[in-house]
């Protein structure tokens, strides 16, 4: 059985990366800087979307895509800010996928929207594998889980380009070790940004904000360079 | 594609559900009370084990089962207490199945067991799912993870027997509402055990081994009632 399983699951890989490819033309041409955000559940990515349009410099417009396995939750956060939002419901599926991407794009104003960000379905296993046509990862790993989860979750550090340590306000309650986290990562993936940061009190955004600003203007200047 | 992934996908939750009742049969065959342990990752699953191990009554032989993509960080520290224990690496999989179980019991002396803890992978959705042949689920929700996890994970929280509510210990340091929480679930499940813990403090953690004891016995009983 074993076996059986691996050739379905390289057969759905290999169709939904050349899906995802389809996927980052559409977006590359629009010149929109899109994220997909990915984490264990409760770690953090809708208060990250939440503060990134909050404090997001004025002229820069986004765009939200929801994945969730049921309800609308977080979507409606994200509507009540007047951002444009599509929710996905995967009814049970684990992560999302390139198809599903692509049927959120056709429901988005792509010709108006400078930054797109997909909060991915919370798992720190299966959204690692399958590719959207994103410019970037960003993993989130929270505090409170613990510095051991690289150990555990390896491919998920390996492939991110990005890690925001998130709740780091709670740091004083807990047995965390941020550098000894940090070099494991790095160890894992020397190419990784570690950001860390508060959702909840603000601490860290700026770093984060302004660093995410000049992947915008990156993506817009090799648009306006085609 | 989404037909061909579903029919996929119903004939291995068949054959799983077979396999799942072959183990079952020889669980109860062995009187060994067997509770699948399941969470996101870093909510708790490890030390809960280690805090069952260290706290359990005199005379309750246990065994473990630690399920992880990767590493035996969480076997070797069950291990050092000497208690036997079998590490799953599942190399990417996102779940615990019944034929893993099956291997696992292979290599564990069931004639000599009265309690065996499995712990699955980190993940609130796909284990859920998969029927190990386990007597009962018992969810890890801790609090860092938010109050809202129900709505979003709702599968998990119907299929659980018993919801551990863990790291209450940090609960004046969030915004996480247990009364909310606790309707929540019970709304979702009606059946459901709750047991608020801290695996870390030790709080409430006499009220759950009371009452797994009380499960031990059951299992027992029905043994020697066959």
């Amino acid at each position: 059985m074993g076996i059986k399983i691996l050739t379905i699951k390289e057969d759905i890989l290999g169709a939904n990366t050349e899906l995802a490819g389809r996927n980052r033309e559409r977006l590359d041409k629009g010149g929109i800087l899109t994220v997909n955000i990915m984490s264990s559940p409760g770690a953090g990515k809708t208060s990250l979307v939440l503060q990134t349009i909050a404090r997001m410099k004025t002229g820069i417009k986004l765009a939200v895509i929801e994945g969730d396995i049921a309800s609308s939750v977080d979507a409606d956060k994200v509507n009540q800010r007047g951002v444009p939002v599509v929710q996905i419901n995967t009814d049970g599926g684990c992560h999302l996928d390139a198809n599903m991407i692509e049927n959120a794009l056709d429901n988005l104003p792509l010709e108006n929207i400078d930054l797109l960000l997909i909060e991915n379905v919370g798992n720190l296993v299966c959204p690692a594998e399958f590719a959207l046509g994103e410019h970037m990862k960003v993993m989130l790993l929270s505090t409170p889980e613990g510095d051991d989860k690289p150990y555990k979750y390896p491919l998920m550090f390996t492939e991110t380009d990005v890690v925001l340590v998130n709740k780091v306000d709670l740091l004083p309650y807990l047995d965390f070790n941020i550098d000894s986290f940090n070099k494991t990562v790095t160890g894992l993936n020397p190419d990784v940004k570690i950001f860390p940061v508060s959702c909840k009190t603000g601490e860290g955004l700026d770093v984060w904000l302004s660093w995410l600003e000049g992947e915008i203007k990156k993506v817009k200047n090799q648009q306006s360079g085609n």
